[in-house]
């Protein structure tokens, strides 16, 4: 294909020279579809692999009207004061196929989607959610390639996203209301035992219900079993709206950074993280390759009606399907 | 092999004609590793599906002290002078090689055991959840062959194995102290979520602790999206001990089954699950394939460690080893 390698070159040069929209291009390019893109967007991302990795790279969660995109805006535009360049991405696998949201990015967070030193990137669109997760990944690496070194993924709607987006950043910050609905959202999701740090926002419209909610926090963190033995989750109040709160949080995400560093915990939760990666993507692959190959397909309705109404187990189902595609 | 078929004719009539001998040989062939063992148990297995299906399967989870065994013993009883016979089985993925737990069962349930019309089963020994799960599943099967038409699966341990135990039964019953420590650990693990029924036990104790956890854990239920949509979960306090409430549970279980069953939700509900457990089966030979595939084998360490450490990506570690996997 002509032209293909000069594309990969220009694009690969303008991520490493920071140039922004390099690197939109390059992130729609890894979210296509076609297999042509694909392989090239491949090629792009291994290239640029080497320049990649030394983000810090930060989960953030909370329901809708939480305060997320406040909080985003605040905190990004204090870590651009101190000198950082900051991606923002979201992982929403209801988003739509159309990608509708971005007009949506721009205008909830109005001063960083402008900053130059700043990045912010809606969720690819449509798909599973392993799929909107594998392109986040590669998303994330391209960001990181071109000079961003503070990564916040952001789980948008509502879902089981936040295992995901926990799985791929370095630290998980919940964010909640001070009611205690919010709470039990979070808890009945299992959410509450991914986060490294809550915070209780809007701090500055109610603080005596904010501070009863953070030590209502607090006791319930005391039950749960920290994920990261070194790390037992911390709980504050923020205003994302003053930005009271905002500077805590660096400092304490430096600290945390810091003792599991010490520990040999921190480069030890990546390695996992890539690892947990890669055989998601060899099963996803098996998994399709299966369900695509023909003998397969040519008697699935049937093996799995007879699987349905009971006539045969779901093992000796199991083997026959997997008898059909070792024949073919 | 010789005498291979009698064998399992021997166990096969055996087990229909409800000997309970022949069915915990035949649960104990089921759960050998040894692949000519295996080879066997699934023809059984298989001669024995059209005799399967029949009962009526009950989950219980509840925390260690929570009072399961207790309720169980109760409930099989009071079930029994009703005219059924029921099955109970447990799932354990800690429980050791050797199956430690056999005396245990036994004397926890100690009138239950020796009941002619009661089968108790400890949990499988070692091995992943997926197969320990999977032994279960098939043993149910088995025992649904031997005319048990109760089946009771129980959660041990404490961990992930509730929603397993809740993938593989009609009804999922949670049990609870009346404080709240336990509450949160249940919904900190998302099992509230998977509830239909929830017990506060030991009410025998204090009545107004009960009483007011019932409450509690009623406007929790309240904010959260019932798995069934035609079924709102219930709880009540009980008292295993003195056995308080044990056959309004019965009453409002087949209540439950009815709701569903005029529905059509029922059968579409084990549907599913037998469905799932299929693809479950094929994804996890897929992975036992390729995971013992030569070529990955000699290649998976080393690549798993370029990963590891950042030099190649996930996406391109998969490839590699997918081509290694088709190269072979």
């Amino acid at each position: 294909m002509p032209g293909a390698e000069s594309m990969i070159e220009e694009l690969r040069s303008g991520v490493l020279a920071r140039d922004r929209r390099a690197l939109a291009k390059s992130i729609t390019l890894l979210e296509s579809q076609h297999p042509d893109h694909q392989a090239k967007a491949r090629e792009l991302l291994d290239s640029l692999l080497p320049h990649a990795g030394r983000s810090l790279r930060i989960g953030v969660t909370g329901n809708p009207g939480a305060g997320k995109s406040t909080l985003i805006e605040r905190f990004g535009l204090a870590l651009i004061a101190r000198g950082h360049r900051v991606a923002v991405l979201a992982i929403d696998p209801s988003s739509s196929l159309h990608g509708g949201s971005i007009l949506g990015d721009k205008t909830r967070m109005e001063q960083l989607s402008v900053h130059p030193a700043a990045f912010i990137r809606p969720s690819p669109s449509g798909g599973s959610l392993g799929g909107v997760a594998s392109r986040t990944r590669e998303a994330m690496l391209l960001c990181e390639a071109a000079g961003f070194d503070v990564l916040i993924v952001e789980t948008m709607g509502v879902g089981q996203s936040e295992g995901v987006v926990a799985s791929m950043t370095d630290v998980f910050v919940l964010l909640h209301l001070p009611n205690s609905g919010d709470e039990l959202q979070a808890m009945k999701k299992g959410v509450l035992e991914l986060a490294d740090f809550v915070l209780v926002n809007k701090s500055d419209l109610d603080r005596v219900a904010a501070e009863r909610a953070e030590r209502q926090i607090a006791d319930t963190l005391h039950f749960l079993q920290p994920v990261e033995p070194a790390w037992r989750p911390e709980v504050y109040t923020i205003s994302a709206l003053t930005g009271d709160g905002i500077d805590k949080l660096w400092s304490r995400i430096l600290v945390y950074r810091e003792t599991l560093q010490s520990t040999g915990k921190w480069d030890k939760k990546r390695r996992n993280q890539a690892l947990t990666w890669m055989w998601q993507i060899v099963d996803e692959a098996l998994h399709a390759r299966f369900h695509s190959n023909a003998a397969v397909q040519a008697q699935l309705a049937s093996i799995a009606e007879h699987v349905s109404n009971g006539a045969i187990s779901a093992h000796v189902a199991a083997t026959r399907l997997l008898t059909l595609f070792d024949s073919d």
